[in-house]
């Protein structure tokens, strides 16, 4: 205890294994992974606390007081106290381990009920326990390198002066039109269906009775809600994206970055979709297509290379025990230029190459997953950012080109996954972009505030989003994007 | 243009200004503030990029191309790219200007419509219009200081080795058992209300026709609805807070934080709240409150030195226009240690203190906003860390003294604004943590993944919580906090 009443003391065991010299006093808390007894005479604990991917061995003496109870109750999942000293290892693969002179138990872990035990478990079988997934190898090491990533990533955007900005969670402007958003409400749903029900019940005409329903129109076949008595007064749900009121931002105080979390209300259970996923959406003013490639190019390659540098032990696991070819295609993304083309360059190629894909190639429809991984995997083998897709398939928001067929936009295509960014170029143009969103089917009413942007001080501006799962499924190999995220929301779940 | 086709060579006006040569030449672009013209001979343009506070100075020679044609259309709010020479400014309050070589008028901004000219805003009116506030002097330097808090607040965990950690936003978990939860849905809730009243008309009773609501029973007054249609199979909401899966993780990986939005539906149109808002919620085995408080002193004295040093122009515009005793009372947290006494011993400093407070001052009520000020402003005149509130008005999950009345909760309390950080020592004694949540009413089966955090291997630990929009009143001496947050989410609103 210091001066301020200070009590922790405890030296975290990555500094332990890293810069621990022979010969010193360490206070090292954690979780015993596995415990190895040797005829009473003495024990070895592998110690874990999550500072590292590696355990501490600690040796406990027999001679030590209470030994024979203690060791008893000490089990796989218990926690423990040890005071000892630092000594060089005489096993392989460690250079210190500690010789405890003190060992405190400080919780158990019943070996009939604790869920860890030291055989592997099935993912499948680790999301149902959330809670405690994060105390295994491979789950502890995730969360080292999601927090490696973050933290990469708002360094390379603050060491280029780009300013982190929070958008909203809650809106009432839908973004893109979709059909996907969770509805956000303080209505009392049971009282909403009750009350219809209940004065139905007193033989009241119901049209009169629930006076918060309007009457559904010919011309309205979407019954809809008076929202006035709900929080916002409105209908309110959760982003799909941050980009609109990013790009408000980015034309006012220059390049910014979102990083927030995300939502899909999409119906999909599949290995690459969840219904809450973080993003990170750069925007800058100023910035023409070919700026934004540059700079998506840059990120990319940077952040994968901090997370290599960071978390050796942890991406040398993953390549180990998930995915044989994960070094090796991380290095292929830091160490290459991105190849640059056209969609249409890269429907051409796709057309040309003879390969049977399940999906045919046709100028004007989206590339598939296969198509992406045919260009990345085979024909290039590397990154590939392509440019200028059609209009038909692409958001309103982004500029369209002259030839009035294509738009500026650009996804960046990796081996292993596909694509990893999307961004664009958007339209600064208020008369175009007006036109663009009524041939999308919009309202340029309910955008009102978004073409402003246009209709004062307009620049050029640009920006993409990356999908922060999506990329932790690219730098940990995990084939199931429910293991990328520590509480995973999807049709059906949503836990802890 | 370069190699790789990047046509993006502005500089930014912080890097003209701080470090731009005589005699270079020099791409600046951004929106013009105001505009002095002298006689048809030259103009000067105040021009602002977002990227500091000051504008740049921009001389125009009235004998530059079509000089009088864009003169006239450059007004303030308009999006120019210049190029030109930096030179030695003879003006005061800058160490050099640009004299344009070339102006290029990229977006005007019509001055009959344009709602921000050069004239003073209320602050009521720039909440309205959100999507350009951010161009006015006060938003871009919220924008400035609110990224450089966040940056400041990742590298503080950063260098002491904890992990970020994503909680979930949406959860089927109600944490604090509070009414106060905004409900996500994908039920549709038209059809929901209109459902019983269709077939209510058609004759049939109604306690058939809608079989998704469960008739209430005299036990549970509240009517409850079958959310096996619901997205996630249950009744779902937006988090109130990450702390409790915050615990899971630092109950295995160590020291983590978690920083992200947090949403409460409470009623209140008050200066101090926002529907929802960002919050850093750091959580660490191993700490008792002794730790806890001392980690808390170090981050709120780090963030605020960090935020002073970074934008020093902006604080500056604060002090001045804003808040007059600003810089000294953030000078006064950065410079003093935090007092530390018992909730005890601050109602006894309190009740003596002969001051006539709004409030009565008792024993095992909370303190109010007068109080907290009153011992930081008055009586200490320095930060306070009050700690062991009663149990009665402190939550389920904080440890119990072995006094029977009181828990290990401490609060930061700061000058102008009150508390500023809620933290506690943790409830890690299963049988305790079962017993007190339900003297708080709370079903122990509802926490079954919480209490097994105890089970297995439990160790003492402890956290708290900052609110980051809280902490950005206190920083800018902002009054509103709607003013504090780039779209303000309130009762009544949710615009942009």
């Amino acid at each position: 205890m210091n001066a301020k009443g200070v009590i922790n003391v405890r030296t975290k065991i990555a500094a332990v294994l890293a810069d621990g010299q022979p010969g010193t006093m360490v206070d090292v808390r954690g979780w015993v992974r596995t415990k190895r007894e040797s005829k009473g005479e003495f024990a070895f604990l592998e110690l874990n606390d999550g500072s590292c991917f590696a355990n501490l061995q600690i040796v406990v003496d027999g001679k030590l007081p209470d030994y024979t109870t203690l060791i008893k109750q000490i089990t796989t999942g218990a926690s423990v106290a040890i005071l000892g000293e630092i000594v060089a290892s005489p096993g392989k693969g460690q250079r210190v381990e500690v010789r405890a002179t003190e060992l405190r138990l400080l919780g158990t872990a019943d070996s009939q009920t604790y869920p860890l035990q030291k055989k592997g478990h099935s993912f499948e079988f680790l999301r149902e326990k959330a809670h405690l997934r994060p105390r295994t190898n491979t789950f502890g090491a995730m969360a080292r390198v999601r927090n490696a990533l973050c933290y990469a990533i708002h360094e390379f955007f603050q060491d280029r002066g780009f300013l982190y900005v929070h958008t909203p969670i809650i809106t009432t402007s839908d973004c893109e039109g979709a059909g996907q958003v969770f509805q956000v409400t303080t209505l009392d749903l049971a009282k909403l269906a009750l009350s219809g029900k209940q004065k139905a019940e007193s033989g009241k005409p119901a049209a009169e009775a629930s006076s918060s329903v309007s009457q559904p129109s010919a011309l309205s076949p979407q019954p809809s809600l008076d929202y006035s008595s709900d929080f916002f007064g409105k209908k309110a749900g959760l982003t799909v994206s941050g980009q609109l009121e990013g790009e408000a931002f980015a034309c006012a105080v220059g390049d910014i970055y979102t990083f927030g979390p995300t939502f899909r209300a999409e119906n999909s259970n599949t290995t690459r979709h969840l219904a809450e996923f973080w993003m990170v959406e750069p925007e800058m003013p100023f910035y023409e297509l070919e700026d934004d490639m540059q700079l998506a190019e840059d990120f990319v390659r940077t952040i994968i290379r901090k997370v290599m540098e960071r978390c050796p032990d942890d991406l040398q696991f993953f390549n180990e025990r998930i995915e044989p070819k994960l070094l090796e295609s991380l290095k292929n993304i830091v160490d290459n230029d991105f190849i640059r083309l056209t969609y249409t360059a890269a429907v051409d190629i796709l057309q040309k190459s003879g390969h049977a894909f399940e999906y045919p190639v046709e100028w004007g429809h989206d590339l598939q997953s296969e198509h992406e991984r045919y260009l990345t995997e085979t024909h290039f083998k590397q990154p590939v950012i392509l440019t200028d897709y059609p209009r038909a398939i692409k958001s309103f928001y982004m500029r369209c080109n002259d030839d009035g067929k294509t738009v500026r936009a650009m996804d960046v295509l990796v081996p292993r996954i596909g694509e990893i960014i999307g961004g664009s170029q958007r339209e600064e143009r208020h008369d175009v972009l007006v036109d663009r969103m009524k041939e999308c089917g919009l309202n340029p009413d309910d955008y009102w505030w978004y073409l402003e942007l246009r209709k004062y001080g307009t620049v050029p501006h640009a920006g993409f989003g990356l999908g922060l799962e999506r990329t932790l499924q690219l730098i940990t190999g995990m084939v199931n994007i429910r293991d990328c995220i520590p509480f995973p929301r999807v049709p059906g779940s949503a836990e802890f």
